[in-house]
């Protein structure tokens, strides 16, 4: 183990946010760096917490929602980390403007622990700093963590394969449109919110909300719960801060919650393997790849280098 | 080659809708046929055609604007083929509901050909299915291929890569939050549209909208054109036609045009291969994985799965 990681594991030890802080940016930078953390960190990585996937399209005031959730868990004397996936940033590679306003708001109590990360580029979902991200506020000792994600669709499923509880939000009038009708509704909903619920309108959003959750999940063990909150008065949370407990309550009883585990750290190895396949083909590619080698049949171009980049990763 | 695609293909060389829209759905659905039909087809698929890329968020109004489009193109004696990427279909697996109303609109004039088709999974940008479909419409001869996708990200980078020109279309009020500002601006547009431009707050959005595309394009040979349409009154879309022309000969006379289509068939070749790896990582995982192989650190898991598979693909 490095000199650094050492000192870095004893200060964390100690609930230092800074050394916790820079653990997560070691980890991001460098899949080397987190496998030997979590090597040290062994079983903590395991600690009980509730891990908890906040998502839904721009706009329907996620952040304001989680800001006051946030502040609910702490008045029952948890610690929160927040994770805030950022798809702006696969432009800017940094943070978006609003996030430093946030962090005002919420940072100034040390149990509150905000990060955002960009999205995992191409393939969508977690990037791994974001997923070695949880893996260290458990170690840490973090009794909620919050993942807040943007969008609909596929990405959606796969951060729900990291979270134990996923909450999809949504606003009234949204619905309306084809997004969140038939064809487009989200799959991996354990709790649904319809927020501004203060909008007109919004009595016809729940009830066909509602309807649509009762037809999709009418198969499953756990009917997802449908609230209706306003973020900026903070009404509605209360009862959303229940039925976050209740799901969880009830993934420990069904034994649902180390089958969710299980998957998760399966799809996180395929992960890895992907994003190590894909890195040596890039740079196999960049080699390798000639003018010479357009033509009409990129199938048959993809066979004879895929031939060739199999032999060269035996070796 | 089969009897059924030399069949098919004696129908293609007549013209045949029928004949194409059976060999595009038999390409999406094996890559051998693809293969093989790639071969046959030879240098066909390189014919001159003027592919577009039409995207936006959900509700900017593309699919009308891009009947408009169509019907421009047609009275000019172009024929169009229509390619539509549907991101719900990855929950459904099938059609949006609105697509019917669509094809009985265009599709009675047997020069407009409109086929949809899902996202690429998990990876997002286009599928395969629909990357041999731009090849197979230039093949059977049309002029215009227009290609549209919805969302905002790393998805409109991906699609920019399979198509000569990229249009970007918004609509007043979207830039005003996070989306499109600053952080989420898009890189990859040849030529923006604001759609709706009879709404309140046009000219503001407008002259913000040309602001930002002279920010960032400062440096680029080609100045994107910043178009003002509505498009159920197909106001602009002769401006935007010309706008797209004009951007195919800047492609022509600078000699892009050619680079472009090298660095798709580079990106096709490397996405073919990630496909097929991807494809036997799964295989192998699913008889490889067991529940001994979870623990704390998915990395040395991932090395040592990586290392087996690897070892059997070089068999």
């Amino acid at each position: 183990m490095s000199d650094e990681l050492s000192t870095l594991l004893e200060r964390f030890k100690t609930r230092d946010t800074r050394a916790l802080a820079r653990i997560i940016t070691l980890a991001e930078r460098s899949a080397d760096f987190s496998e030997r953390l979590l090597d040290a960190l062994g079983e903590q990585t395991h600690r009980r917490a509730h891990v908890i996937g906040v998502t839904g399209a721009p706009g329907v005031g996620k952040s304001t929602l989680i800001d006051k959730l946030v502040l609910k868990f702490r008045e029952k004397g948890k610690s929160v980390g927040v994770i805030a996936i950022d798809p702006s940033s696969v432009f800017s590679g940094g943070a978006v403007l609003g996030d430093r306003s946030r962090m005002n708001r919420l940072s100034v109590d040390p149990q509150v622990f905000i990060r955002s990360f960009g999205t995992a580029g191409e393939l969508g979902g977690l990037s791994r700093g974001a997923r070695d991200a949880i893996k260290i506020l458990r170690a840490f000792g973090k009794d909620v963590i919050i993942v807040e994600t943007t969008g609909t669709g596929q990405n959606e499923v796969d951060v729900a394969l990291y979270v134990h509880t996923s909450v999809v939000v949504t606003m009234p009038g949204l619905g309306d449109d084809l997004q969140l009708m038939e064809a487009g509704f989200p799959e991996i909903g354990d709790v649904f919110v319809l927020n501004k619920s203060d909008l007109a309108g919004s009595d016809a959003s729940y009830a066909e909300l509602k309807n649509m959750v009762q037809l999709r999940y009418a198969e499953r063990a756990w009917k997802p719960r449908v609230i209706k909150t306003v973020g900026v008065s903070a009404q509605g949370v209360d009862e959303l801060l229940r039925a976050l407990e209740e799901h969880y309550d009830h993934l420990v009883s069904s034994g649902e919650l180390s089958l969710r585990e299980n998957a998760g750290f399966r799809k996180e190895v395929e992960e890895i393997i992907k994003e190590r396949l894909e890195h040596e083909l890039k740079r196999y590619l960049e080699n390798r790849f000639s003018e010479q080698s357009v033509n009409h049949n990129p199938y048959k171009v993809a066979k004879s280098l895929l031939g060739e980049f199999t032999k060269l990763l035996k070796v």
